[in-house]
């Protein structure tokens, strides 16, 4: 079986989760399973392989998961995109929608630079508010947004078309 | 240098995060070191490699970015412990005293069974209320707790009493 079809089989999906009428795809399963998630992460690497990527740029919290080995496997650093409040130094931030619910995002003011290429990880492209929400703040600092790279996209919310450069989705709902 | 003293000297120190009276140690400015995240990891890997671990259980969320290429690196699965509300499936719930504040961890009840021996991955030993609830968590399950790793270890907080099993920290302050 191909990565995407162990994937597609392990993903669990919850009903009215976190709100009534929110199908959830729930990627657990798949961390428990080391050998597909060892083959998840080398696929969501291998399109940014020769791609002059400088840093990753993990998406609070699911996106640590992915983005950590990511960054290993790329040799490049990791900068942190978190929920207002939690980087404990000075910071920039932007606002950005969910498919439920609104929040603020937060980077280190000087976590990239313009010499930076990044590229964003999370686990599930939505309606693109989070990642797009990132790519501005990777802008604020000056640097530059090759793209984003996500394990799950929900293609009907059409987040892709918020979002500047390459966005890499293995498996696309 | 050693891997400590590089950690050490990437550490940064912010005063009165996230409340006044607490000295932060900021692990983010060591993420953005690619060479030495990774022999970080490397280190973090090296006491469990002929432990018989199974599962790593990776605390929300800086646990994360530590317990995901630990898993891959040991070759075992990956279970979340999360701040209550996080996870979608049927969990088990621990509260818990942090160094600042209060709250409840939950896991997926069936993420570890009896066969299964543990290893907690967090970035920062502190007064030990996570690691330990997270102990309970693992119990409550079925499932052995072989020990705690972590990068950092505040000594002077003595969490390590309140933990069973091997406690590998790093860098000790």
């Amino acid at each position: 079986m191909t990565v995407i079809n162990r994937l597609k089989a392990r993903i669990r999906d919850v009903q009215d989760f976190p709100k009534p009428g929110i199908l959830f795809r729930d990627l657990t399963p798949v961390l428990e399973d080391p050998a597909l998630f060892a083959d998840l992460v080398e696929a969501m690497v291998g399109p940014w392989r020769d791609s002059g990527v400088t840093r990753i740029a993990a998406v609070e919290s699911r996106g640590f998961l992915f983005g950590a080995p990511m960054a290993l496997a790329l040799r490049c650093g990791i900068s942190l995109i978190r929920k207002a409040g939690k980087l404990p130094h000075k910071t920039i931030a932007r606002s950005y929608a969910l498919e439920y619910g609104e929040g603020v995002l937060e980077m280190h003011a000087n976590t990239v630079g313009p010499n930076d290429k990044v590229v964003i990880v999370d686990d599930l492209l939505a309606t693109g508010g989070t990642a797009a929400a990132s790519a501005h703040l990777i802008h604020d600092c000056g640097a530059k947004v090759l793209g984003s790279a996500f394990a799950v996209e929900l293609a009907a919310l059409e987040g892709r078309k918020k979002l500047e450069g390459r966005v890499e989705a293995l498996l696309r709902y």
